[in-house]
């Protein structure tokens, strides 16, 4: 029970969505690895994509991960990939989230690490990304993105766009792949009471930091058709940074202005324990709070 | 990492606080058992008594507990203990508390087991209490333990206080034991701006259970000198039905007549992940949240 273990998560997108069998192949050795954990896999076959979440140790996960993409590699051909979702690759993007004893530098080195395996081990060139770019202008997945796989070809030869590991081509059908570090993100939304999306729409602009809003806040407004009402829709990229209660005591601040009320909220998938602890801080002002008063904490030591 | 491991919590109170080499030997059980882990242990000279915090799967937990009741009914003479705290045993009290992949049946069957072996090992007699009390009058530990040590060697032959396991007198020199399963208590005070201690007395009565006040609390005024303000000091002992919320908020309506504010709270000790989570549901109005979603949770299963 007692021990240090260090925990991370790994988000890979693969480019199958249709064919439920191949998408087994690919996520099986998830399943089977000591010391790994599949938390959830969901394919959506209008995409043609399958999102992975996984947790474990650094070297078991890696392990599970190398089987998995071996399999990518072979069995999905990019040049016969129709699908919604923009892509460049057979795996598209790897992302590392480090959740438990370890801090976002190891997250980084162990992507690159990944990263420079990937190119040498299945000859896919990979660019890293988020906070483990080797520029600014390669931080952005879209930007990375662009041209998807058929523009890839010739984007890995312009200068500013040379891949960080692997060959100088892309893989003929794997293409090249995406690997970084990031901060876990948190799927908030808050309700309003109106069924005016231009409403939701308005205070997302103003929220969200392309707005100049808060740093770590992307947002949009939402219909809930079901329910004849309309949500701002956010990602909090580091909650560490932008905290849940203070996007939504903004959305609330916001929303005053048209006369309109927050009527609830929803947390969308997977949520760290402290962006919800220190939300009960905040609301009831707990002064002198540390994580180790948690027992849950004290369970995973 | 995965797997559904039953965790429980034992808080032991032991009659000696003074001896600091038989607290070591009382307490060094829990260090070394594989699968229980020693939270922490705080001896206090003038209560002349030690509390023992610790966690673990059920078997391992109670071994090491047997280990420790064995050297404290050894080498605690309660013929010769004095202290300020009031007592009636060696090994004075024994709850258990579920936390993880438990309900409360199973942590008041584990803790009938438990007293039925220590009445049996080491013929001390055992009064269950709280949850796992055979009769209404013996849920409350303060009922039970009236006339101490010195009066219990007469009181366990009165018809409504005769043990529920182990010999019908009481050990010459260990006395009796209580033992019972309870839920975790959380410990929170909330702060008000005023130095007027009348007033936190006040709102503590309102509060709390025994005043009409909320089912699961308990509460008194203190006086909190070097800032020169008072809090509400609450023990909630049930924080699933007497959310922490709900507490904080009553004190802050109570405090209103008074014109006084709250100024902030503090968390004592350890505290259930889920007694602050609830606060974030809460405050935030997330609907339809599932513990599950806790990144943590998923890496306790």
């Amino acid at each position: 029970m007692a021990n240090q273990t260090k925990i991370v998560e790994c988000v890979p997108n693969f480019s199958e969505g249709r064919d439920k069998e191949k998408i087994e192949r690919i996520v099986n050795p998830f399943r089977t690895k000591q010391g790994v954990k599949l938390l959830n896999y969901s394919n959506d076959e209008d995409h043609n994509r399958c999102v992975v979440t996984v947790i474990g140790e650094p070297k078991a996960l890696t392990e599970a991960l190398y089987e998995a993409i071996e399999v990518a590699v072979k069995e999905i051909d990019m040049t016969k990939h129709e699908g919604q979702h923009p892509r460049m690759g057979a795996v598209d993007v790897v992302p590392f989230i480090p959740i438990r004893n370890m801090e976002m530098d190891e997250a980084i080195a162990l992507s690159k690490e990944v990263g420079k395996t990937i190119g040498e081990r299945f000859g896919v060139p990979v660019f890293l990304y988020e906070k483990s770019a080797s520029a600014p202008h390669r931080e952005n997945l879209a930007k990375i993105r662009k041209g998807q796989f058929e523009g890839m070809a010739e984007k890995v030869h312009e200068p500013e766009w040379i891949p960080d590991f692997g060959p100088k081509d892309i893989h003929p059908t794997a293409g090249v792949v995406a690997v970084g570090a990031r901060m876990p993100l948190v799927a908030y939304n808050v309700n309003l009471n109106t069924s005016d999306l231009s409403i939701a729409d308005a205070i997302a602009k103003k929220v969200r930091f392309i707005g100049g809003g808060l740093r770590f806040c992307k947002a949009m407004g939402v219909e809930l058709h079901d329910r004849n009402i309309v949500q701002v829709s956010m990602n909090l990229t580091d909650y560490t940074k932008t905290a849940v209660y203070r996007a939504h005591e903004m959305v609330r601040m916001e929303a005053k202005r048209y006369g309109v009320e927050v009527v609830g909220s929803e947390v969308i998938g997977l949520v760290p324990m402290m962006a919800l602890v220190q939300c009960a801080e905040y609301y009831l002002g707990i002064e002198n709070f540390s994580e180790d008063q948690i027992l849950e904490t004290r369970l995973m030591e």
